[in-house]
């Protein structure tokens, strides 16, 4: 089995750095630190892979470090499958994954295509090369939590808690995010093996034993005010439940309800009730019993999402996190499971209306001071930006590197660009060892269309309308990004999103200048556009603020 | 009601001959001799629009006359939405029509969204500006027809006839290219303003009274070997199982049965058995009944395709021109209703495995004379083509032009780029009074994913990955076509096809021939790359001859 460890240092293996940065980030991908099972090119979220096999990936590399300056790699689901002449203003690589017309596109049918080896799921950033391990989705989930607060709890989570499920490649960032949000969390996972990794990793603080245990932690540390993390093994379709029951009979009751388990994926991302964890992984492999943990695992998500509808029933704050476990409770026959929310409606879409979203940024050198180098840039250029500010304190101190150094911070229209310049000036200068890599998740604010999620419940109902994704992918193939990806199926499953990924490099160039003040400004504009022709007034007003050019909107 | 026609001549009404074109290819989409409808926008294929609504449409040509040569334009289903910087090498227009998150992707939700001004439905060349008229889609049809001829009657057509329906936009093409491939037609026509379209602008030749008429005039054409074309109002759902019942009764036997009924659209494509055109165009318009037209259509299509069936089992060629009909006859109940093959694994796919596909262009000076002598460069470039000889000597005599003059002939890898390449020449010496637009259907080698069409029964069973052209239409981008669009649902209806279209000017600049070089030879070669990748040992040998760079064909 392959030990993988994308290079570091100025020295180069391609024949440019934009390839380069690719080079090193499919690798980096799949870093053990990183990557949740890198042995089967695992990334995160279930299945989502870097590449379809190893001789897929090989390929890849021995590709990139060929490539001309002037010529660009097609990635098909993982394949590295023509190299076509471009020009260097062009993407390097462009990449479809995980792509089936509608009427095909259903876990049956990519099962199939994928055991015979002509397919991939690429979820979001592990198809596309810009994971960058649990700090990606933390400052997502704190920006989450946070707005929670804000809305529900005059903005100060001292005291609260919060109960999730799911501590894998996303949910692991839960109880940091709670944490450095100020409230105390209860973090159910049925993997020991999972929940080891956030303690050794720091992004768990402490672990029950049962739960009673786990509630009287919890209440100890409300009571202190002490923001601190709890996991618990066990199911979460019986120990909520459980916690439910409890606190309709005068129990404790959290003060957030939300699930991080891979709900979207019913082989291989949710443990059915009356299974234990090696039944469970032997059926994943066995093909003959994937209807029976199909049909278990939508019985246990019904009952899991009963006990969320029960948990909103009392008036407790209860949001969808984006792993679809509605849409397979309603399909198990749970007729209200929409009745609560998804989280972004609730919380992130007035950031997305204003273009911002999870921007991130890697040091291609390996060198952490590269990135505390930056941290302290983006301080500097956004002095009044206090959030920032101390999310920026707060991940120097919390959050450990996984893989390369990387940082990120959710920045909007008019900032990107701006931070994306100062750091190709100090790659320029020397300032920095190496290059820098930008990037964001493909949940953002352009580049994604998925009614059960990103774009729940739109202000106009154009929830499931994709030609957005499609044009902000074209508009930045268009503007020269470093890579470019077009993805189906991410988070949600198959058949419920279609998004779009964007990485550029920043080499120090005049040309990266170039292309950086483009792609950046219009990454984010596509998000403002997309939300403006919905209808949403503070899109509106920022378009206007920026004079955007939309054409419609008068 | 408006009255459109694209400014001819070599006065520029935009900023460059790039601008231009587009502002020039979009009017001429709805010119009254291009468009079906065009009164409601409206160009071909049911409900095939160029702009979403008149406002839209207004907006599309004042951006376009505004566009800088740095700017990109956004389309989105037929709205206007941004303009982006980008860069000169980029696309000029980006496009993306039709795209709904597969698991809503389907009639009912589109509807919804197009009823409230939010959707259009651009099939594959309205909403992307290159239909041409029926001319567009006439040598697609000659080569099929050639081709089965090949396969089935040894090349000679002579003394045989074709049965088929539908004389729409696309299907009005039958006729014309049966005569042209030396075969007798019988062509069933639901409305006389179809029939009366197509003997005006000599697609057909006579009209038969009835079918008794129309039988004798087969067979005393076919004794005397005269290719004429024939038309017959009335419904092929009802006529085509008369003509079946007479067939196994002894009667006559047409050599090759199919359809281009707009099967794919059952509100507003198939009239159903029972129903008067005036209340079927009624019964459109009016919400309420689309429920009971869309059974009715359905049924008829089930007892239509039946008579094809039936065809097939006495062992006449049998095929489904890509509208689908199997599909709702299968929907409809009936279970072998893909007995018979779709024209593409039967007539088109090794064409394809070539890189051969409908390469086309159109004259912005409006001037016949630009064409004949572009047909005059073809036949230099190619002497040895003699079937592309046959076919301009052909197309010249018996195609009238609609709207700008245009060519269409199917070439492939290795030849479009030349034939690019030197109409760019002869725009820059001066010969052609004004620049040529290039472009294809989306119906081509590398940029359309259908699985009940063209891709239908690939070698290795990815019919339904649309990651193919996903990938056409980001490496188009990248290539610096003029403007490139992501379509879905067009031909087959939505769910059942995902689609690339390209456009790319010849404005005899040294610019454009940079262009011209790269994205004619990738677009085909995009194709020749996904046919290799399926396994067809023709698109290999393809590949290898033309020494694309694909990794993974070793
Ligand atoms: N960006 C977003 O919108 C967003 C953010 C975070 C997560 N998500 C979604 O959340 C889900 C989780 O993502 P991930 O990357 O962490 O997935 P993952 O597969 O890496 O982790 C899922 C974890 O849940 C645990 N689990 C499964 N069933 C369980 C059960 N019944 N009880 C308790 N624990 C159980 C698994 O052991 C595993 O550790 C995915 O569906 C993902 O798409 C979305
Ligand atoms: N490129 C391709 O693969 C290809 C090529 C040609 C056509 N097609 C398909 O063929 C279909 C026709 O295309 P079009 O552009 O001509 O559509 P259209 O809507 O313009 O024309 C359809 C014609 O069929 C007639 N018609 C409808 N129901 C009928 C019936 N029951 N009996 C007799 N006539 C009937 C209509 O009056 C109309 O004239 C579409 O589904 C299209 O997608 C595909």
């Amino acid at each position: 089995s392959r030990s993988i460890r994308a290079p570091r240092g100025s020295q180069l293996s391609c024949k440019s750095w934009v390839t380069e940065a690719a080079y090193r980030m499919i690798q980096n991908n799949l870093d053990a630190e990183v990557a949740e099972n890198p042995k089967h090119l695992v990334v995160y979220g279930g299945i989502g892979r870097a590449a379809r096999d190893w001789a897929c990936y090989d390929q890849i590399l021995a590709s990139l470090k060929e490539l001309n300056d002037d010529e660009s790699l097609l990635i098909q689901s993982g394949k590295p499958v023509g190299v076509f002449k471009t020009h260097p203003d062009a993407p390097r690589v462009l990449i479809a994954n995980s792509n089936l017309v509608p009427k095909w596109a259903n876990w049956e049918h990519f099962n199939e295509l994928d055991r015979k080896g002509l397919f991939m799921y690429g979820q979001m950033t592990a198809g596309s090369w810009i994971y960058i391990g649990s700090q990606g989705i933390i400052q997502g989930t704190y920006e989450t939590f946070v707005e929670a607060g804000r809305q529900h709890f005059n903005g100060d989570w001292a005291g609260r808690w919060i109960v999730t499920a799911g501590l894998g490649g996303m949910g692991g960032a839960q109880p940091l995010a709670a944490t450095l949000a100020g409230a105390v969390s209860l973090n159910i996972e049925c993997q020991q093996s999972s929940i080891d990794f956030r303690l050794r990793t720091r992004y768990v603080d402490k672990q029950a034993k049962d739960l009673d245990e786990a509630l009287a932690m919890v209440q100890h540390h409300c009571e202190r005010k002490e923001a601190v993390s709890i996991a618990l093994l066990g199911n979460a379709a019986e120990i909520l439940p459980e916690l439910a029951r409890r606190a309709k009979a005068g129990g404790v009751k959290p003060d957030l309800v939300t699930d991080q388990t891979s709900a979207h994926d019913l082989v291989n991302g949710y443990l059915p009730i009356g299974w234990n964890v090696d039944q469970w992984k032997a059926a994943q492999q066995d093909e003959s019993q994937h209807a029976r943990l199909v049909a278990d695992a939508t019985k246990s998500c019904a009952v899991h999402v009963q006990a969320m509808l029960d948990f909103h029933a009392m008036g407790i704050p209860t949001v969808d996190y984006g792993n679809n476990i509605r849409q397979v409770a309603f399909d198990g026959g749970v007729k209200n499971a929409f009745d609560f929310p998804g989280f972004v409606p609730a919380y992130i879409r007035p950031l997305f209306c204003d273009g911002k979203g999870p921007f991130r940024w890697v040091a291609l050198s390996g060198d952490p001071e590269d990135i505390y180098k930056t941290d302290a840039k983006i301080k500097e250029l956004f002095p009044d930006n206090k959030p920032v500010h101390h999310w920026l304190d707060m991940a120097r101190e919390r959050i450990a590197f996984q893989g390369l150094p990387a940082r990120i911070c959710w920045l909007g229209l008019g900032e990107r660009h701006i931070a994306g310049l100062a750091f190709n000036e100090m790659v320029k200068s020397g300032e920095l060892k190496a290059p820098i890599v930008i990037g964001r998740d493909h949940l953002d604010t352009g580049s994604v269309a998925s009614p059960n999620r990103e774009t729940e419940a739109m202000k106009d109902g154009t929830d499931a309308v994709s030609d957005w994704p499609l044009l902000n992918a074209l508009l930045n193939t268009a503007g020269g990004a470093s890579w470019v990806s077009l993805h189906h199926g991410g988070g949600v499953g198959m058949g419920y999103s279609q998004h779009a990924g964007m990485v550029i490099v920043a080499d120090g160039s005049d040309q990266a200048a170039t292309r950086l003040g483009r792609v950046l400004v219009n990454d984010c504009a596509s998000g403002v556009m997309r939300h403006a022709d919905a209808g949403y007034e503070s899109a509106i007003a920022c378009a206007k603020h920026h004079g955007l050019k939309l054409p419609m909107i008068k």
